[in-house]
């Protein structure tokens, strides 16, 4: 189905065309641009809010800047979308998210206009003012626009960022898109911060104190109220400027500013160009702003999935059998029920409440569940100071994202031995998000952390039994599964203390046996039962714990299989594979060994079975290195 | 030597004692308790300029609070001898930092006092506030004191900490210990606010140009000056408070104080002690207070080594023979070398530029060697950022401190293949620093990463050359080298590029081969020799880079030996030794592997050699390890 643009954007296939544009015509421009993106996400879907809300910034700033020679970082990328369409990528956009086509997210490697690859939050200061300080160095002038969400602003990154960038002189714009969101409502003192400076609250307060004081003063007659009055004007722009967060970091505020009003961003940008210096536009805007319902309920049109644009309704798929539920929802209620028994259990989420299912427990529990921002090295460390004082935190953070808090894991929890369960969600392919979200690394990353035990789930029941066992563990603990739905339709089992460190027998037949972790184990099933068409048994172990290994279940192995095949959805090198290839080492088992999982280069996205068959771990790729490896044999 | 403690501090052994003494004595403690650290850093070495700033403060906290059931935790750590000394350690204190003796941080394993273990700077907001959180929710009332420098609050996790604190309604009290230090001057944005504060420079800014105006408007007459002196009191308090950073996040500002007088501030806290919810208190501090020449050279006097206490003279060791210099000065003027002659190169330190000798490029090309601060995070996302412009960033961050900026790696460097060069120093064992500080995981978390080349040098020469080799790559590059000394007393080579993925074969001789990353393999050379000694000839192979691996030499080593043993100065779990297991998997070799490394478990301090023997991976103990291989085969 063939997405027709409207008039005006349809004649728009760079930002050159866009500035042939007569500036009446923006507000059309604009309103074709929301058009067109609420045209495609409602049929191909991805993220929908964060683009319709930044629609008159994106055409305001491909109007006045001279992009793709001034470079544009987009913080986050998922706001991306009219400014992709805007840069020649309006033809392509039916692709987007999808096996093959264009990246979800800016992507330097897809468009010039691309000034920086994005996707986790937080970086684009940093970014920006890396290229200024080296474009200055350079003698080039060229300027360098950070776009950043007043979320993504509560990551750390970005406050070293601007305390940097406050001493630089650098020709640095930071646009505040402010919509006091990120996936779910924002959090943090920075929001109320800004809620304070868009309403001038603290200003008008000061003001009535002040005139209530020279009221009372009555000696001095009621002139006094008139004096100041008068001066008034020149106090507040000084107040307003002296006491703002950002100028106190040395950064130049302008603004509040309303970012609807693509006429007035324009006459903004355009006098901002010739600032010199790092310097802050304060952006207010609606997520969703255009399409009703995403405006009032912003976390579920975040990203809708498919929809009708006209009712608005979102379609979902039919099932075709019972439907297994997510891992995430298994997660977010198991917490609660484990939390009713355990008053020990605290539940933490750096700014992921609905799509960790934190929120189950956030609302069924609310002074026991903690969405701290966008700020996944605050939630670790933070974890680990409620664990010096008896509680048993269950800190929920994407596998990608526990990148950011890699050292809080090691320096505050592990190093100290704490009792902090990270749940990491997204572990493995995280699908249609991208290289920049796939959960590839956790498994190398935890393990060679003291300490940490590391395990995972091959189904709902385990991931229960994984979280029981965690919360009963007086150390760190890391459950990894992925995103997306299990394998049970009864998923709702009695909870079991597991052995930790203790795997599982799913077949012990055959020259071959199957080592895997966690839920990408189901795949064997499939692939054992094809090799068994054609003859060929074989064991299947699911290990469930990477550390500490099952030392009695691998000796067992060992001595009863020739071939191994492992299988993790994460990267080959010094993952599970080789946890095993070290038990071999150690233990001087000399065996055939192949690592299936993910090789060491950038996957693109797709849907995760597409990149399971792509890295050969799909079902019919296991069965293929199965067959390869005994043939291989065999000749 | 025994160091008597002076009268007071000599019946001080925990904060009870330090209780009954009385207010009018504190100063007297003070004294002693200087002198005991003046006393004790000269003869034994260790941090000094930072203890001495907090003197009064740690006498102060100990004597209005009820520790250790109220929680104290020391930002950073180092400036906590004197916090050692009042609780219960005075007597061991000649053991701080030895092997097996106390360690040179609060560690939660040495003492109820220490309750929360810190190396690693910027963590005590959030550690205390979980602390808070969790202790409000078991209705247990403990105050919780976070003591952190204005260096520690330009870190991220510091900035994501205060964000949620502010909105949190806990008993928390962040003390800002502000002595405009890191290790080196302080920078930043944040450094020049705090100044402002202290100065009331804005505040007077504005109050003279609010005169002024008044000063104009003559039909209100003389008395409308009058009228605002006045009112100047009220209004000034009110816009102090309102335009204060901290306030704006919602933490209640007090202060700035003098951090040198004791009675003030134990007044002070006990006032704090009474008021509820999050808040800040200012102190102002000079680091190596009460010690002339620790003042006055702060940077030099952070950690001086041993000196004469009286002449301030430092000791240096008396080298025996010609001394290599460290690998961190090789770093440093190589780095200048490459600079000078090609233009892309850029520097840029995390706030360790005396540490990691970038302070000789920052002196010689200021325009090009840039301190950020203590932001790692920041620090690589700008790299990244400049190499998108065709700079080419040696960002030279402490392996340890690396783990705090892993996310920017993966996502900013490494998915979009920039050239940015990874100079990972203290790699390995740190020695006296201890477990904090160890570099035990950086070959383990960058081998797995995409596009990243990870590499070590075996002397100085190598490490000249791989840093050339890195300057001309045009992707990222990692290079970790140890603390301290090299090998060569000739270091200043010439510049050699290499292939990058060749290693070196140094001996191809016997069964057993020794395959080596960086430094260590030096200890290679007398293990060898003592093996010789008893007729056994070994082969020993230098691989420069774990990754990519030297393939065709590795053929050649699983081809001509049989016994193999791994040495790495880093975790045995996913590492170099692991790199090679892969290799032998993919390639079908089966040979007895054994892997010498840093073991699965927190190694604590002491001197490089005497964890390494610890380790089993000193010279004698790879001599031994040999031995057990082969004799376990023989037999």
């Amino acid at each position: 189905m063939r997405i027709e643009p409207g008039k005006l954007l349809a004649g728009i296939n760079s930002p050159d065309d866009l500035k042939k544009v007569d500036q009446t015509q923006l507000v059309q421009v604009c309103q074709d641009l929301r058009n067109y993106i609420i045209d495609h996400v409602s049929v191909y879907g991805g993220h929908f809010g964060a683009s319709l809300g930044v629609v008159e910034l994106t055409v305001a700033l491909h109007y006045v800047f001279n992009t793709p020679e001034d470079q544009l970082v987009w913080d986050v990328g998922h706001q991306a979308y009219g400014h992709k369409i805007l840069t020649g990528r309006k033809e392509e956009f039916h692709s987007n998210r999808l096996y093959g086509g264009l990246s979800g997210f800016p992507k330097r490697g897809e468009s010039e206009y691309d000034a920086f690859g994005v996707g986790h939050s937080s970086t684009s200061i940093s970014a920006a003012l890396g290229m200024a300080v080296s474009n200055k160095y350079q003698n080039r002038e060229r300027q360098h626009i950070a776009v950043i969400g007043d979320g993504a602003m509560t990551g750390g990154v970005a406050f070293e960022a601007m305390n940097h960038a406050g001493v630089s002189n650098s020709n640095l714009l930071i646009i505040l898109n402010d919509n006091c969101m990120s996936i779910d409502p924002n959090v943090g003192a920075l929001k109320d911060y800004l809620t304070d400076i868009t309403t001038s609250h603290t200003y008008n307060k000061f003001r009535d104190e002040v005139w209530n004081i020279l009221g009372k003063i009555s000696k001095f007659g009621p002139n006094a109220q008139e004096i100041v009055s008068k001066v008034e004007g020149s106090i507040k722009s000084f107040l307003l400027k002296q006491s703002n967060l950002f100028e106190s970091l040395n950064l130049r505020y302008f603004g509040p500013v309303d970012g609807h009003d693509v006429n007035h961003l324009v006459h903004v940008l355009d006098d901002l160009k010739d600032i010199s210096g790092p310097k802050i536009l304060h952006c207010i805007t609606v997520k969703g702003k255009g399409y009703k319902a995403a405006e009032e309920n912003q976390t579920k049109w975040h990203a809708p999935g498919k929809f009708d644009k006209v009712s608005g309704m979102i379609h979902k798929k039919a099932p075709v059998k019972p439907n297994p539920i997510k891992y995430q929802e298994v997660f977010g209620h198991t917490l609660v029920e484990l939390a009713r028994k355990d008053d020990k259990i605290i539940g933490v989420t750096p700014a992921m409440p609905s799509g960790s299912s934190m929120n189950i427990m956030m609302k069924e529990l609310p002074d026991r569940a903690f969405d701290v921002g966008i700020a996944e090295q605050h939630a670790v460390t933070f974890s680990a100071g409620m664990a010096t004082q008896g509680s048993h935190p269950f800190c929920n953070i994407y596998s990608t994202f526990m990148q950011r808090a890699y050292d809080q894991v090691i320096h505050d929890v592990c190093l100290q031995n704490l009792p902090v369960t990270f749940c990491m969600d997204r572990a493995g392919f995280a699908g249609a998000d991208g290289p920049t979200h796939h959960g590839a690394y956790d498994i190398a990353f935890m393990r060679c952390v003291p300490n940490m035990v590391v395990s995972a789930p091959m189904n709902e029941e385990e991931l229960r039994n994984l979280m029981f066992t965690a919360s009963r563990f007086n150390g760190p603990f890391s459950i990894r599964y992925p995103r997306g739905q299990g394998v049970m339709t009864q998923w709702r089992t009695p909870l079991k203390e597991l052995e930790i460190g203790k795997g599982r027998v799913l077949s012990d037949r055959g020259d071959l046996a199957f080592l895997t972790i966690g839920h990408i184990g189901n795949y064997v099933f499939e692939a054992a039962e094809a090799l068994a068409k054609e003859g060929i048994d074989t064991g299947h172990y699911d290990l469930r714990f990477v550390k500490p290994l099952d030392k009695d279940l691998l000796h067992k192995v060992f001595k009863r299989h020739n071939y191994i095949i492992t299988i993790e959805d994460g990267c080959v090198q010094g993952g599970f594979g080789s946890a095993i290839l070290e038990f071999m080492a150690d233990n001087h088992y000399h065996r055939k060994v192949v690592r299936l999982g993910i090789p060491d280069r950038v996957v693109e996205h797709g849907e995760q079975i597409e990149l399971h068959r792509e890295c050969g771990f799909d079902p019919e790729g296991i069965y293929r290195a199965a067959l390869k490896m005994l043939h291989h044999e065999m000749v």
